[in-house]
């Protein structure tokens, strides 16, 4: 997740494109959403959708493209730098730096030592916020129209990713078709880490709560047996 | 969950006010219970519970702007007490607040070293139950006459409940209007947190019990390992 | 779990109980296996099986009543002991008792510092084994006969039974009766708990693998990091 | 997982017989894929693929008698290799050793102290995917020729995995078959386990992020309090 520092203009060019490109990609997700709930609107909208569309991933790829020359890694970067080849092919995850961004400001705003939970949870929260709206315009534009599909309206789409990212899974609504079964799976991964987050956060918070229980008692009783 | 104790006046307005706003949330609930599960009863006593409803909820405004007045902190208060105004705009989650007193009292009554997983377990059981059955309450209200709907009955309501807040999730019955399925979405997101808190009471009771082991070895034997 | 040694004749009286009260709660669930899944069996057969089911119902209410004896504690017994009095009401979970015995033995007969997490996952793994049969037998003899059900045979139960413990959920077949779905409430309960404990046993495995890793590193480098 | 580095001869033979026999699992995957998916084929190419799979078979089999003659243990070793005998019986489950062995090479190839998340998040990811494609196979052999069964396609056979595996479990397709049913058990104990790794990992990932968080304060602030 954090970019190595021991590059000076690798870090400016980050710090410079971090707030641009963050917004790149909401934008990106807002041209997708208008272009996929509105299917009404007059032909030049769309058309300037995907124009947004389209431009927007190319500032992404040039923005890959730039980190991996100011890198001097080479070969190695791809592979050092899996997530941003996964983000450059799967665009609509790359609002999840917003999130990112949105954490720094924060840290910088508030108290340097915020809370590690609080952030995690922030984290997890907004994250889920945004794959679930994305995870459910994919859907809702692969299923809708769907032969044998349960996937009416967005209403559905989005009630079909709360219960796949809490790992409940009714499956009252479920998707049928091929691409929508992919961006579920990938939706239920997500629900995975999700749930590995909440929980590692009560984990470590119970655990965090322990200790400082034990710290009240008289040291020398095994201090660090938690 | 814990107020500052920074300012005295605060701290003796939540002592005062404590018991009997946790007792106006039982009270809410239980009004609200009637009012939804015992149509037929004469239409003066669905008024009578609407009264409730009302003199409660207005209770907990005023019980939040006393404390925002008293608190001093102006216009970061809500920000630093955003569960507080949840809970205003959900009083359906206000007997949460319950848990919170009854674990306080339990708390004074025995041991005050009394076992962090013990709590934790107490605190999860008996939220768990009250959000399930004001979960339960709020989709049976939306659902029992929604057509297409699968929760016909309060037992069904009460059945989808268990089945969402341990993320199981069936869907032999689910709801099916917008108003539900937020309800839903919002039990879901709780037994997401169930969950968390379930797996990190374990966790961390196994870590303390590797620590305690660790412990029986000769000291030196690397006793902070865990 | 673990009996409080403080008063030396319970400790003998549990020492002895121990292992016939095992086996009397295996016949218990063979008794009600029997008579729920060979409705076929003559009569004298089921008159027998219900006359050990009472047999043994009574052996655990004698013991109950000799431990709130011999314990000494007077009222305060059925509230530092809910366990057990949950156990008597609900005699099929008393198999439990068979996984601590077999627990204790394996204890005994291989080195006393058996691995925590290898002691967890046997308990888990077998209260589930013990706990998904009970409730499968339960929910069979509730939903076989039930008008609409979908519970038809004793491996659909047994289906049922996996897919809810692990909380997966799929809802193909799934109980309709009160009581039914009452057990089924029980066995999610169950399932998270298992969930809890295969997820902490992983996350603290993982914590002592991260605790031998840094003690390979020079001593000082904050040994209790972890 | 680790082989005991006690007998030499063991050792050895391990080393020479890990490569091979992670290949001959992957020889035995495939071919038993090819029998499943491709049932066009003309008859020779089955007979081929049922040969492979006896002869990958059988290797395994001499290597666990190998194993066993040279561990010197006598009747102890299938107690305590019990993993082994399960993978005897299973073969499909035999390609996790890939996993291993890949996982094996990494640690030799890149740094040794490589990130202990990694590995675990390398490994978990890598299981599930052989255990779901494993899965995949069995289910959709069982369940594409069941009268009333959902599982028509091996699409949906995939589908079902991922659904099982992340515990969502829609349940829009299910096995029905004895044996199908038996596998999707097994997939959801996978499951379960995936779970656990993957919400462990983050578990003490946050929990070392607590500690170096801990350590930047100054030391003598309860340094051994995480």
């Amino acid at each position: 997740m954090h970019a190595n520092d021991d590059d000076d203009r690798m870090t400016r060019w980050e710090q410079r494109t971090e707030v641009p490109l963050a917004l790149a990609s909401l934008l990106f997700l807002g041209a997708y959403a208008v272009h996929v709930l509105a299917p009404a609107l007059p032909r030049p909208w769309h058309v300037l959708c995907l124009a947004f569309l389209i431009a927007t991933w190319t500032a992404f790829a040039v923005d890959y493209a730039a980190r991996w020359l100011l890198s001097g890694q080479g070969a190695r970067f791809p592979r050092s730098h899996r997530m941003d080849a996964l983000v450059l092919l799967l665009p609509l995850l790359r609002p999840l730096r917003v999130v990112h961004v949105y954490e720094a400001v924060q840290r910088r705003r508030e108290r340097p030592g915020l809370d590690l939970y609080v952030r995690v949870m922030t984290y997890a929260g907004l994250s889920a916020l945004l794959i679930g709206f994305a995870g459910s315009l994919a859907v809702y534009q692969q299923e809708h129209t769907a032969p044998g599909g349960t996937i009416r309206s967005f209403g559905d789409a989005v009630w079909w990713s709360c219960a796949t990212l809490t790992t409940v899974g009714y499956g009252d609504v479920s998707p049928v078709t091929p691409v929508g079964r992919l961006v579920a799976a990938g939706l239920m991964g997500c629900g995975l880490a999700l749930l590995g987050a909440v929980t590692g956060s009560f984990s470590s918070w119970l655990l965090r709560g322990f200790a400082r229980e034990d710290g009240t008692r008289p040291p020398g009783d095994s201090p660090g047996a938690s």
